[in-house]
């Protein structure tokens, strides 16, 4: 496995792959890897000849007030955990490789990026669909691997790639879990023990909301039970509920299939998300 | 030469190519081409084994207000000048083709947009940017030939694809005039025989900047100069005439080389550009 961290390296790899008629499957990432980024390289692995990581964590995706400086960082657990999953290359930029200082270029969407996260945290997916339009603009997978749990990103980059006709195919893996049900998250290391504990509410919440909607098709009673079961826990603070289509990520009044229920709650300061298609 | 309707095509004939080891020049255009075009042809035909022009106007580009519907079009002239300029593949895709109901992503940049043509018409650059990123996704060339013409344009296209790491060279080539000296456009179709005559003050106030930029180094000097010869003529009315640095696009104080003098001029109805680098 090689670890690089300028773009001309990374080109020239995978040049020499395609060369040879080698596929290559992409797993972007911003590091401090877990079971769920694990997954989604054991799913590139099966897919593709090559694998390759990205390790960055972006910038231009984090507002002013969010958790850029404190963002958990860890290469060398990472690194073990690509070698472990078979992967071939990872490329790990430092900002200015990514950045200029006269960078001043984005892209960006309306609709799907108005709701839910997009309203917490404006800029947000405008540094997502930037930087994974860099990303694929360098490291031109044939597939590229992005899990459920950030629901709307997912929605977004298909969304992207289908708008800005990029020759990619974007494969959606599911949501991994801690044994008690806690969605996996790099951000899960900011809670102390006793919100780690509180934070179980997300899933318990997930779960009341997709059982619920097997026979109540009215979205504003499920989220409606699922906000009341949040609120149920002292150190939970709601952000948002919503049931949204699944696609279009646009409010939807009726649960009549390809729709998601997804919330994002702050336990303490640490804000989490969670989701299930429905 | 093949015309192909759809983004099927394209990528297969491309990839066929690609699949050869034989490099791809492009030249995207809206179409009623004229010798400002076929010059960009003759250049991609000398550097490339396979030429692509894609032939579409571009409805994102075109702000509410604008040319939209009356912006002239001639696919079987076109035809006949890419066959004379030895193209392989004409590109020519209906607006659906290009745009579902539900497209809503663009790409975009501040700075290098926020003056000269981007302050006249605000949602031109993210129009050019968004459909120049769908097409070089669709065509993937190596090389893209466009117009010192559109300055601004060239400058904003270079800039994308620097800050979005596009695996493309972009090349500029020179302004085409009349024999009088107007620049090839074309919405020159516009003018009626006075306008035509009086639309060389353009050619004529870029000359002079050009002349007077030799000894003068003051900008504001020059552009002043500029402005008073445009004015000179009746049917004329200034949008903007600036000095700017040719690649960031912002306003300089001094003329000391890298710069381009750019203007946009009304000619009755007609809104025409030009400008020389200095």
């Amino acid at each position: 496995m090689k670890i690089v961290k300028t773009i001309n390296e990374v080109r020239k790899q995978v040049k020499e792959w395609k060369s040879l008629g080698q596929s290559v499957g992409m797993v972007p990432t911003m590091g401090y890897l877990h079971e769920g980024h694990k997954s989604l390289m054991d799913c590139a692995r099966k897919e593709n000849d090559k694998v390759v990581v990205s390790i960055f964590v972006n910038p231009m995706q984090f507002g002013p007030t969010e958790d850029l400086a404190e963002y958990p960082r860890d290469l060398e657990h990472d690194a073990e955990i690509c070698e472990s999953a078979g992967v071939d290359l990872i490329f790990h930029p430092e900002p200015e490789e990514m950045y200029a200082d006269d960078f001043c270029s984005f892209v960006d969407m309306d609709t799907l990026t108005e709701g839910l996260c997009g309203r917490t945290r404006p800029v947000h997916f405008r540094g997502v669909c930037t930087v994974v339009t860099k990303l694929f603009n360098i490291v031109t997978p044939d597939r590229a691997y992005f899990g459920q749990k950030d629901g709307q990103q997912l929605a977004v980059i298909r969304r992207m790639v289908r708008d800005l006709n990029m020759d990619i195919q974007i494969v959606g893996c599911p949501i991994v879990r801690e044994e008690d049900g806690l969605a996996k998250s790099s951000r899960n290391t900011y809670l102390s023990p006793e919100e780690r504990k509180a934070a179980l509410i997300l899933n318990q919440a997930v779960r009341l909301g997709a059982e619920m909607a097997e026979t109540e098709k009215d979205a504003a009673k499920v989220v409606l039970a699922m906000k009341e079961k949040i609120q149920s826990e002292p150190l939970a603070r709601i952000d948002y509920v919503e049931a949204v289509d699944a696609l279009s990520m646009q409010p939807v009044e009726r649960l009549t299939g390809g729709c998601m229920l997804a919330m994002a709650v702050y336990i303490g300061k640490t804000r989490l998300i969670d989701n299930v298609l429905v």
